[in-house]
């Protein structure tokens, strides 16, 4: 079951602006409509607040443990896409958030969806 | 026949603004003009309105079977497109929708459609 | 002999505003200097009238008939491209219409000839 | 119906050795255990008999129409591939005959059958 | 836990040799050592005997889900890839079997293991 | 009409073996089924017989008019290439020939058809 | 010696704005420094001025002769496109004209240069 | 440790603007929560200060130096990526400086971090 | 220090034959006469011997770790890859085995250092 | 030692504006701290002063024997960017100019510096 309280976090290091983004290829939910399992990759892009302004980065360790926690979970793309969004900006209330999954094939059928909250830089966009 | 009733919804999973697309390499129609059999690939683009504006995504498996409804009937590569579009702008209400089909060779000629609803985002334009 | 009769046409499927590309590798005529085959790849764009305003879309083994009338045609590559593009828009009477030929080396000379007619949307220019 | 009388002939060009190899990129049939379809490429190698020994050709419209008749088909991969060189191996008596047909993903697997009758030559074998 | 009876079999249609592959790219099971989950890509080649002689193949649904039951077991690479040829050379006795599977990287290092029964013909060995 | 009196010969220039290629990518003939053109590339490998033997080499402009002479033919792919090899050699009388032609897609299926006289060196057969 | 008398033009087809791009690889001329040869690929692109304008296009065959008027001429490689680049307005008056050559490695040094003439649209600039 | 006594730098040599970029591929340090090394590329870009303003330039060879002090630290890649960029700053006092860290795949993620200071110009943003 | 005694096996899970791969990325070394440390990628592959013999397998986890236990080690390269061959063999008595070991550049020069024991197959020599 | 009166210039052979590119692939000097050799590619584009206000070219074997006059300097990269800049425009006067040195590994770290006079146009920034 996504279990968000997997996420770990710690200080940002900077008042500087910096970006953040890691992928990750292993992705793996379960549909909820037929039961076979779903494999996708995950793109999460952001800025932290500044230190001073008490920003957060996200544990990677702890990113790996959150999202294995979908393996067995029964959720549709567009929820993982949305649920992960919200996860991580409830954790890190970032300057701005991006998340991109793509999935393999389903019947033919290729995916991706993107979500974001706040102000992504425009050469971030539409990847 | 193009079954639009085939299609399911689900409501959005969040009040974020976020955008789909699926990609279908598995297309084929028949010409109506000489009866043979046509391939294409269908890519959907788009944002749903707001879950609490009553924002609905299109469920990937009952896509599949409404793309598998067109696979026996004589229909020209404008009308699959437009019809793809408004088949499912009807039954989504997206904020904003774009139907892009990519055609396989016909007798040395190879053939691309695009039709949109709504103000698509310059970064998927042109596409 | 370049044949416009050849060319038919069917009613615009929408309204909404789509834009259609037909890319045609097969393309042979003859060079009036020297006598010589040319040949040549003729790629076509354009945006029919909505089809409340009478717009209407070329059909596509017209087209497929009507390049094939310039097989044993004299006629340098300019006239070429400005003759399909003449012929087509008279038919058509589209929005916007773009055509590019692209010629194999002759002399150790390859040429690209483009004509339009309209307002050619930006992502689509200089191709 | 897969149905070989659609499949015609003509006399070998030659009493010389020759091979020819057609590559069907728009192959479909439907599964038999779910119902929906399959998407395939089929690629077909043979060297006829010798002209002065009755060989024969198989001629390009039949075997499309030949191989349309597998579009509405309840068939597994490998009986398809089977098939396909029982019945032109039948029609055509060739000195070698190689058929391999590669699948789109299905559930996540691709996959490629290859039947042969005769001696394939090294060159062809293993592809 | 990995479940042979879920494996299905149907009688080789041809007495003629032919060759399947079939590449899954969606396989995942969990590190004994670890816990973590493991990802891979499983690709089985074989030969099944003639049908005259009891040859059968393995149905590729029925494989699908003989794959997903390694989901959530905890079981060394070298193990799953005997494991399968095993369970399938059991179940299908072909002429010769070949599984390779390829993992992604584990702390910096990635996998691949061939396992083989019966003699592989030589465009096939060293995959 | 294909016209063999086109080709022209001049002696080979030495009695050292040697390799000679040309490759036309602007082939063109006509289906002699339906009646329209067909578009393919042809390619011409052999080795001369020795300057002492009466060996000779084709000229290369008469190549391009006798090729040409094909552009209004009715004519099956394996007839042109048969044809090609035979007047070929009937006015080299080469060590070995060979005439491979690659065809461009018709009804979604692209075909190439190679023919040899003489024994072909292992480097060159299988293209 | 460049000799411009060698071009020869013929009337614009058309009113209508369209763009030619005319692209020789096979362009030399002389060192005047060292007297080795040079060799590199000249691009030639141009908007004529419309028919009705007294537009004019130059012809491929005249062109073709008029670059190798350049095979003995030493010259240097900012000469040779200015030169091409003034030629070649001067008989055609074009709205806008672009002449970019490349240069194979001289003493390990390639180049190219552009020269224009005109307002070049910003699809065209710094090729 | 993270020596920043190590980094030694040179005056600026002119006083016109020009950027710098040094790419290391073979960056190390130790994750502080497993104590397993991690593996990354680092990319230093920046403008110094003009000459005439005390502009300086970091010094290769000890910038190779300070980038194996991180050899045996536990610290993360944000930290990593931030400290670069402020010891950087603080030796430099650059016009504009970027640091970009790409960081091989642990438990399946792989990921990048940018951290700058000052205007990076637009062409080198979103690397 | 190489620490050989990190190294950990199992027993090999099949009387069959198979082989085994293993590439690591990211091992670091120092080298012994300049300090500085040495980037490489290390491929292990052997078949272990059957199960019945008392056949192991070297398990992947202390596989990484014996790597790491190179990491501030002063030696050649030549010698770290006999090093890794006779650590492994010396703990898994293998039927064959085979250490490559690519070196990142140093001083311009890069270099790849390939350690056997026991008869390789074919197919795997000469990488 | 770089020596700039090496450097020859011929008058510009136009007034109008031209752009000119020399790549050079084979630069090499020598490090100052260490003495061993650097590798690098030197890219120079400007655009020289109408010819009426007495514009004027580098000539190419002169620049390459300018730049073979660094082979046994010992000097920094930056250093060589911006002498080359220095030199060029002191005896050029360009409009612009833009000088881009890109180095091999040295100590696993790649580099490039920018140098530039002028406004240099938006296509040939950020190179």
């Amino acid at each position: 079951m996504p279990d968000h309280t997997l996420l770990e976090t710690f200080p940002a290091p900077s008042d500087q602006p910096f970006v953040i983004e890691h992928v990750s290829e292993e992705f793996t939910s379960v549909c909820p409509k037929t039961g076979h399992p779903d494999f996708g990759e995950v793109t999460l892009r952001y800025e932290p607040k500044p230190a001073s302004d008490g920003g957060v980065c996200v544990e990677l360790k702890s990113l790996k443990l959150y999202y294995q926690s979908f393996r067995n979970e029964g959720i549709f793309y567009e929820a993982v896409t949305n649920t992960i969004r919200d996860h991580l900006q409830n954790c890190m209330n970032a300057q701005w958030l991006q998340v991109v999954t793509d999935w393999k094939g389903r019947g033919g059928i290729r995916s991706r969806i993107t979500a974001t909250v706040g102000d992504v830089p425009a050469e971030y966009r539409g990847w």
